[in-house]
């Protein structure tokens, strides 16, 4: 028996470690193994939080951080402070009231809110009405005219950004999923896309594979980032990108924004944790646009150190669904409230009145590859 | 008492490391733990897979594979992918079928099967006549007619390649076995050597010592190696080299190709994994002769890794032999099916449409010493 | 329930990891856990202590050591030995004589005293009349009238050196604290500053935030050092320093000098650990002040790693508490007397005779990343 | 209650980590704690062995070694393998044939036999009559004439080698002794050094400190060395040494030879394992002397990378003593012969057909901090 969420947060969630601890008392196994799981032996999804160990704070004493914030501005509009709300998908899966939940922390505490193309709430049906902070995470349908389709509705709903995850176009080996027999609980749809076009698998000769001939048959391309690009009217951030040769490439053909991403370890394991992949993109990106970092941040410190090595702002994935399966949108408040507080207090200890001073000479990497 | 085989493959089972927990309940002690057991504190057996968590892949997103294969071609023959059945002996101990289950197995996914000079099955009953890709695992005889008559017996049975086993001139000290008092029992037998002679240890004086005087007295050398070049019609791959140098002479030799090899952690312990031994193998090799990796494979990342660093091709060796004790041909065929897979998605998302994609750029090491 | 104070020091306490054992057994929850804690995930915490195996001591044999001893020089007075007991709040918390108890241990055992501004007892009630070395830990007050009125009082006193702390402008994130709810009991007072004015948090704009808009409004800066340094007759030593730029904007100032330190680990975790940091540090200030080390200091071989990395002195902390709570003053001077005789043993082993024959050559970093 | 020896050898014994386990049930509490105890935390004693896994050995194929053995020769004797006793004091407290039982072993294994000072057997009475090789471990008594008269009782009874401690001038800090009270058994005696002279602890004024005006007061220099050697017919060998420096002044002055060694970890803790400081010693020392390891020894590989390292013999030490209290000279005999049969193993598959053909380009230095 799960346990109804909380109506109140009790003095020892303190954390995004203890809302982890305590999602576990709300959600059955089904939805439990699905939020914490990953791809394969699930050591990329330990590792993105992990290596964070490797890079100590260098603090900066009687600094004068009074005129100290954590504004930023990114394609144009201005956000009080640089931890979003990562795409994820079917969050009734987590809580009744799902992404409106969600979205209600995420406008109380002035953070913007990715929604996933597999929402289980319709895109139009989230947020209030232009009032916060919205982007749309896209995942390139089928056909074009379908994608197009939820470009437009993103837009005309008021989203800000568009999000195009391109890192995912297999489901990946989920082990625990496979062994558990995951299935999505009838009442939880994605319902952006109900309609959207199944391919049937082809027949196969005997030579040929069922990844390339009929998974990477319909995936997308280079070619398709171009075509969204030149159909979108908002600015296009592409997520999942871990190689340097590939944020050149995307930079090349007009990304606003880059998202350095594994998908939280959840497609292949053994990849580069995201922090790993981090500075060699920074460094070939160099400015020409915005660099963000999804994957491990479970901390006010883990965002100072993603700022410290290049980033200009971060997603936190699993810690907020954690937060919503435990206590709903208060929940979610809550967390945002204490990372909020926690990347203040390591600035003002790190000597960093505004987040541009957020620079590689506040962190030093020690090498620790065996992290606490 | 152990159970029997599966005749259906659950659900929980999904992986090779599933395997090897549910081939436990299939194998009794004597079997288990000559099985998964190694020489000394089996350090380097552990250390064969561990290593591999050393390299992390990067991934290439929007990459066009949908002419993507796995194909490739060794010795003038071509193998639909990569993944090959390491020779291991006396498979009857760990199913009743023995090799059969192993070949039809093999050949139902199109992976080479290398057959051991200590099967537990006549060369000329294993697989169906040539229909299926068997190569042929040679150990040095004690006397040259009898290595012989074996090359001649595998030429004629239609294996197609070799393989010629040098790490293992004695038994090893496998304290494990030592233990338990490991022995083989009556039904099994090397039945291919069956009438092999056996040499007497000789009388020795106080200063000689039985490990040089008797057993290195009859261990093959360079010598019997050029010999076998010579009277063999099959390309002869050396297997069993952790060094350059050895690599450099046997190519100079004329070898068609070279396992890296310690052969499983089963000899010595403390030896280089084999992940470890191959960059500075490849390098040496500079393509004259294809090399081959035997040694921790147990995920399709493995494959890619250890392609990556230069391998054309892998043995995986444990791994098969927990499917066969699990459920037989059908747990052997269910294995190779999930590799294959795994590496087909692994090149897929890491954007290699072809095993000669698969280079040194595709991985990173990061240098991690305390794999998970 | 808690137990009474050992009145003998029974023989299974040999060492400080015995004291902090022990220490469990005297103290309650509340006290306990706050001695014991840290910020956030205690990491740092635990560093402070682990880094100093990445040091092994080189020995030297056959030395003349028989004129050996550990005298210093620091600030114009002499010291039998460079083992200083840190400034700790609220010693009443943990013994029932408080800072009176520990006070009589460092008299005892010829090791200066720094007594916090939060000390439970009057700075003037503590020691013996001028007849010991006692140092006074200073915090900035709310007013500078405050602060000069406590360093008027501290000289008066007859305390050598001032110790200002200044890497703790505000609380710092302590998970364990907040989950406990952690009080101070009410017979435990910060007895020195019990009038100090308690500065009310403003009225927030909504894009204000309470760490920059309070709390580091009224944290001091160079300015206030400057100032302090301007009307302190005694000599001024700045603790809290991790970054080599501080520690040079310091000396510039006029420091007399540096307490390498990251405040045990208590206000913000993932920093440096104090001996991380120790090196740079030594180094850019080249000899001009001394550089003093706090935090991960329990064994006298510890104190000899940080004496050759370039400390002048090293300051002990909670460990000398876990002896205060086990046994009080008769515990702490056993733990004084252990340190000082295995600094002895140390350096008479490593072949020195004095403190300054202690240096860089004495030992070797193996750079070893997971400590036992 | 402890178990009697063991008469003959269980099957499951096999390697020296077996007789580990065995001996502590035919050991009670005050031996086994001594025997396996070491300095402080116990670090030291542990890295000895620990920091082996840092090596990796290269095998060679196909070599031949048909004519391999392992003798050596040192200070003008032969010996047919390098695999020596280390002095251990008081091996009456493990079996109650003591140092007699170690040296029937001894004998029949052809293993060297290094009698200490302390050893409870007076070193007349040890061995067979200048049958059998036997060095004598000197300690430098309070008194000259003392030592003389030691060296010259070795001398007399036919010891071939003189090997003077230097590493012990002082108890060393055993936090594990002291916790549990350590006493040798009334029957158990320095039966060589009876009638030593004991110094009295002089009246010590308050700044002056036992350790120096003590201890290190009578404890030996290299004028003492100086003196010996002067005095000895016999090779001296030098005994814990583990710096460059120290090895240099050493064979300066005319030592036949060095032994890296820490005591076993049982007098510094935190000091270099043997095995780390070996490489430098090797280099500065250059061939002039021979070098021997001592420390942390327990498998026939790891003499292999010893000497691959540049040691000529090496000393095995607690692991014989776990063989003697688990079966007498019957368990020394065994455990020698397993050593010597895995050297032999060892030699054989990495191609090397003498002990001078181990060298450097044998292993391979992964660097790894976090051993199994």
């Amino acid at each position: 028996m799960t346990q109804a969420p909380l109506s109140r947060i009790p003095r020892h969630i303190v954390s995004a470690s203890d809302y982890q601890q305590q999602a576990r008392h709300h959600l059955d196994d089904n939805a439990w193994h699905y939020l914490v799981g990953g791809a394969g032996d699930e050591i990329t999804a330990a590792h993105n939080s992990q290596v964070f160990a490797s890079y100590r704070l260098k603090t900066r004493v009687l600094a004068d951080v009074r005129q100290g914030h954590t504004q930023l501005s990114l394609f144009d509009k201005s956000y009080p402070h640089p931890i979003f709300l990562a795409p994820i998908a079917y969050q009734h899966l987590f809580h009744q009231q799902g992404e409106q939940a969600t979205a209600l922390a995420a406008k109380v505490m002035d953070a913007p809110f990715v929604v996933s193309t597999l929402s289980s709430t319709l895109l139009e049906e989230i947020g209030s009405e232009g009032e916060q902070a919205l982007w749309f995470q896209l995942y390139f349908q089928a056909q074009r005219q379908q994608t197009l389709a939820l470009v437009q509705r993103a837009e005309q709903a008021g989203y800000q950004v568009l999000v195009v995850t391109v890192d995912a176009p297999l489901a990946g080996i989920r082990y625990r999923e496979q062994r558990m027999g995951f299935q999505l609980p009838q009442e939880v749809r994605a319902v952006n896309v109900l309609g959207a076009t199944t391919v049937t698998p082809p027949t196969l000769e005997a030579s040929q594979r069922l990844v390339f001939k009929h998974f990477m048959m319909n995936a997308p391309t280079w070619q398709d980032l171009a075509w969204l690009l030149s159909v979108s009217r908002l600015p296009v951030v592409i997520k999942g990108i871990l190689s340097p040769e590939n944020a050149e490439k995307a930079v090349q053909l007009g990304v606003a924004g880059i998202v350095v991403s594994n998908h939280g370890g959840r497609v292949l394991d053994g990849v580069l944790a995201s922090l790993e992949a981090l500075p060699a993109i920074v460094q070939v990106v160099n400015g020409r646009v915005p660099v963000l970092l999804d994957g491990g941040i479970s901390r006010g410190s883990d965002v100072f150190k993603a700022l410290a090595l290049g980033a200009s702002a971060v997603f936190v994935g699993r810690p907020y669904i954690y937060a919503l399966a435990s206590a709903g949108a208060l929940g979610v408040a809550h967390l945002l409230r204490t990372l909020r507080e926690e990347l203040d207090i390591t600035m003002a200890l790190c000597g960093c009145a505004t987040l541009s001073q957020i620079n590689a000479s506040c962190v030093i990497n020690v090498g620790e590859k065996c992290p606490h």
